[in-house]
């Protein structure tokens, strides 16, 4: 039984039978998807759905490193996921191939909208049919994103944590599979994933500071989670490392938990932050990211939306990486963490960027300039753009 | 000299010395980006932009399959291209590396959007000064995901040929490197990499027929040379494959001078269609696709703005993939080659897919239906949403 088993819905592995299956080089010989560490992951044959999900790049970005004032800093970038663009598609394809070896044939979700997305897509490529319910006021590029897959789109009037006991009233009456409710112990699993890869690129070991945006928590937790399965199964030495989580100030239950130096988290009743898909004011994992947080010298920050914006236009600028909101909050939180010294100037960070910014274009839109325009002539190019940006220069 | 060196300014190969360096096994050996095939891309160093380009899944779309009537059908996805959701990740990824082995420290492009993101993002994350010049009408995904990354967006009142055009003067009056202009040979090149991995991730075999969307017929071309360099370099067998192009009918110069029976391509002067990014109205490369086609047996096709839409909806519902408009085209015109028989029911198919839906979102907002409103009640739920469906099924 792991140290990370929180309760009786938590997947349970043998890991010393995994040691006796698993290397490094069975694992390296592998196709490069998340399914590489299926022995990890909760489900009993081989996957059919998500086959593609997972191995998104892992990113050197020397001149953001360079702006944050660290040493190294690699962007575990999510936001080129397969198929829907954001971390979800790995809890996702979990949640659907035990969904099929459990014998549902409709499955849903409560979401933010990465979520909705990946499980619309997921669900319409499987042949499976679909229910995602939001809080009626997300981004366009999060509706439409499901729509497009016909699924069943309900927008419920109301933030997300009224969302999330609708769907459990519902879960519990009919016999649909909610990824993250009556699924959840093998959605959540699919989280673990984001982990492996990073050591996995980074040649078998783990990073000495990962900072990991949160809503309910989850992703944390599971991070922390997938790095000490590496370390147990021997895949992985045991260095230290600390894994720090980032909220947006306007719904920061855990960062403020984690200030008040308690692990008990006081529910956000009302969520106020562009930063939609991190807006959960009642953290189901809020407790244990608390506990992952601090057992590794961890942190936690939190970012404004003026914050956030700019943290999306430095990772843009200096990465060349367009992130959604939350990604803006794991690049500002980071930027105080930095600077506070809690993670050291000379030392390596990854940052979890988890969803792709044209999600969440309603963000920077008007924020970032506009086009110059001209009329089809050198003449107007010479005077108005190449003239003037020469004498500004 | 390769069967494909149309001009001077074409990269020259020596496919001998190239057949002698590689094998698959080598090839395998490598990483799973668009530089596995270094030999074949016209670089002298190792690349340092866009190292971690390409590679994008190949999925097998069944439901689509059976719903276009075709035996096996794959979709090369590049919506999901690292870092800016389109193929024009690989040929800038060539183009910027050409540029700094040539010393430019200002790079540009003339684009129909997706050339534009990919220039500017892959120059940030380089540190290089870029200037990006596009149509003022562009869907504001596509000019946002060009501004947030602090490129100069010029946006130009006329038509992408005009917009060509000007880009053309000013590189021939400043030392700036201009990805489909000056450098426009090694640009091209790049294009080759989506076809290298189509038949890398079949098990090193060309497939029998792959449809391809066409603006200026530089990517049909580009894959057509690509299988064409698989056998000259003893990578894949000669085995008989048929490439097909798709244009949509509000701008489709050449799958009009294919339906004439013509190699002469007549210019459209005012492209009108949704499909902004193959509105190019005068095809730089159109002769060459053309008898890329033709000496392939392929056919050509265009989509009506109601069957692009129709397309995308199509391989969001059935193959959970969400394309812009381009990807539509070539759903499109797929069904229309399978319903006429240029591609026979009983063979294989590859389709490109070469951007991501949330680029233009502009296409199908509110052509896929409304989110269903209610309150977070569950009796709500019951007679508003679960009734009525159990109902209607």
């Amino acid at each position: 039984m792991c140290d990370f088993d929180f309760g009786p819905l938590e997947a349970a592995y043998d890991y010393d039978a995994i040691k006796a299956a698993i290397s490094r080089d069975i694992l390296r010989s592998r196709k490069r998807r998340m399914w590489r560490y299926r022995e990890l992951l909760p489900i009993d044959g081989e996957p059919t759905i998500g086959t593609q999900v997972g191995f998104t790049p892992l990113v050197r970005a020397d001149r953001l490193a360079k702006k944050l004032g660290v040493r190294t800093l690699w962007i575990k970038n999510d936001t080129v996921n397969y198929p829907t663009l954001s971390f979800k598609d790995r809890v996702v394809s979990v949640a659907l191939n035990r969904a099929k070896e459990l014998g549902f044939t409709t499955v849903a979700c409560a979401s933010t909208g990465n979520l909705a997305n990946s499980v619309a897509a997921n669900a319409a490529s499987a042949g499976l049919k679909s229910y995602v319910l939001i809080p009626a006021d997300l981004e366009q590029g999060k509706v439409l994103g499901s729509l497009v897959y016909g699924t069943n789109v309900i927008g419920i009037h109301g933030a997300y944590d009224q969302v999330n006991r609708l769907c459990s009233e519902i879960a519990g009456k009919y016999g649909w599979g909610f990824v993250n409710v009556n699924l959840r112990p093998y959605y959540a699993e699919g989280s673990k994933t984001m982990g492996f890869e990073i050591c996995d690129q980074l040649d078998w070991r783990i990073p000495r500071h990962t900072v990991v945006p949160m809503a309910s928590g989850s992703l944390l937790t599971k991070i922390h989670k997938s790095y000490n399965e590496l370390i147990k199964v021997g895949i992985v030495d045991s260095t230290p490392f600390s894994v720090h989580g980032a909220q947006a100030t306007g719904c920061a239950p855990i960062s403020h938990a984690m200030k008040r130096g308690t692990d008990i988290v006081k529910p956000v009743p009302k969520p106020e932050t562009i930063v939609k898909s991190l807006a959960i004011g009642t953290p189901a994992d809020g407790y244990y990211a608390i506990h992952a947080m601090r057992d590794t010298g961890g942190s936690c920050e939190d970012a404004s939306d003026a914050e956030v914006v700019e943290g999306i236009q430095w990772l843009a600028e200096y990465a060349g990486i367009f992130a959604e909101t939350a990604g803006g909050v794991t690049v500002a939180s980071a930027k105080k963490l930095i600077e506070s010294g809690k993670i050291p100037h000379d030392e390596e960070v990854v940052l979890c960027i988890t969803g792709h910014g044209l999600k969440t274009q309603e963000a920077v839109v008007g924020k970032c300039g506009e086009p110059r325009l001209i009329k089809p002539s050198l003449r107007e190019f010479e005077e108005q753009i190449y003239a003037k940006d020469t004498a500004a220069a």
